[in-house]
């Protein structure tokens, strides 16, 4: 998505540790109109597919989920990170490891929100190891549900994450591949 | 806002512990078009006051200030309830107790979001103590920017922390109160 790569390249900012600082509009601040643009551009890429539900993880996932789903029309679910007190019941649950926090934990879906007629994508707001597409992919699994495909924002290529879920035969379609990064430039993978 | 009351009563489920479940179109599952509706009658509220941010916290409060924001045409800043790798620099905090995971934690907006030219309003899906609108209060506070007001999208009027910021004289405009509740039914607050 040539608008968003655009924008990581006016707003965005490297920070040591391949951090991809972009808060400025996805992470902390919510560029509302720029988001919908993105979910626009996810709900074409899955238009021919049946989509029932969007699959996100708390908490940076949700506005783009929200915007996508807007456009496809259906619901978004999203995976919450601890076991609260309103959750009761029984859940799906699988184990990821958050790059941003430096921690392992579970993520959890009451198995209410899925089932096995459901035909799911993916969203997030970073792709880089993939270590909570994973647990997400894991939980749709155990759903028995349909994984049609997997959208982050922004994937990291060069910590091969995307890659290797793509080598299982799993469609990833990012909206922005960055290639490689440091604090004098960012390159996109060429399409 | 009849609609969310009619919505709950259909929908949410009261647990023990002054619990209300609405996870079904609010906190774990997104009703997305419901979700905008309420968007829409937060931008009918403060459609005359000018607002510039929507302010809210993670995790359940950034859909409905997405949606409300795609209203009124303004970004949202959310409030991280932890420091994170990805926000450098200074921030504005503040201390919040979540009545939902039982425990004290900081809130942190950075400084660069927020400043003194703002006309806030804070959204979020639950009033009940009002400990997280008292901590995003106080970070407006700081920021130098205007309140203009504070919308959750259901009260707990029985647990009094709306009516405490009321009689402080901050402007709380809920879209739904509940007076009473229990596993056997729930009564809304009279308009």
């Amino acid at each position: 998505m040539k608008l968003l790569e655009e924008k990581i390249l006016k707003e965005g900012t490297v920070l040591d540790g391949n951090i991809l600082k972009v808060a400025s509009f996805l992470n902390q601040k919510l560029d509302v109109d720029f988001i919908g643009k993105m979910g626009s551009e996810i709900a074409d890429i899955y238009r021919n597919d049946n989509v029932t539900k969007i699959l996100t993880i708390e908490t940076s996932g949700i506005a783009i989920a929200f915007a996508a789903a807007q456009k496809i029309g259906c619901p978004v679910v999203f995976a919450k990170k601890h076991r609260t007190t309103n959750i009761n019941g029984d859940v799906y649950s699988a184990s990821a490891f958050s790059f941003t926090h430096q921690l392992n934990y579970n993520i959890i879906v009451p198995t209410e929100f899925l089932d096995k007629n459901d035909r799911i994508v993916i969203v997030d707001d970073f792709l880089a190891n993939g270590n909570a597409l994973d647990g997400l992919i894991e939980i749709v699994n155990k759903s028995g549900a349909t994984l049609v495909g997997c959208t982050c924002a922004i994937e990291k290529g060069f910590q091969h994450g995307g890659d290797k879920l793509r080598d299982k035969g799993i469609r990833i379609e990012s909206l922005a591949i960055i290639e490689k990064m440091s604090p004098e430039g960012i390159t996109f993978r060429c399409n």
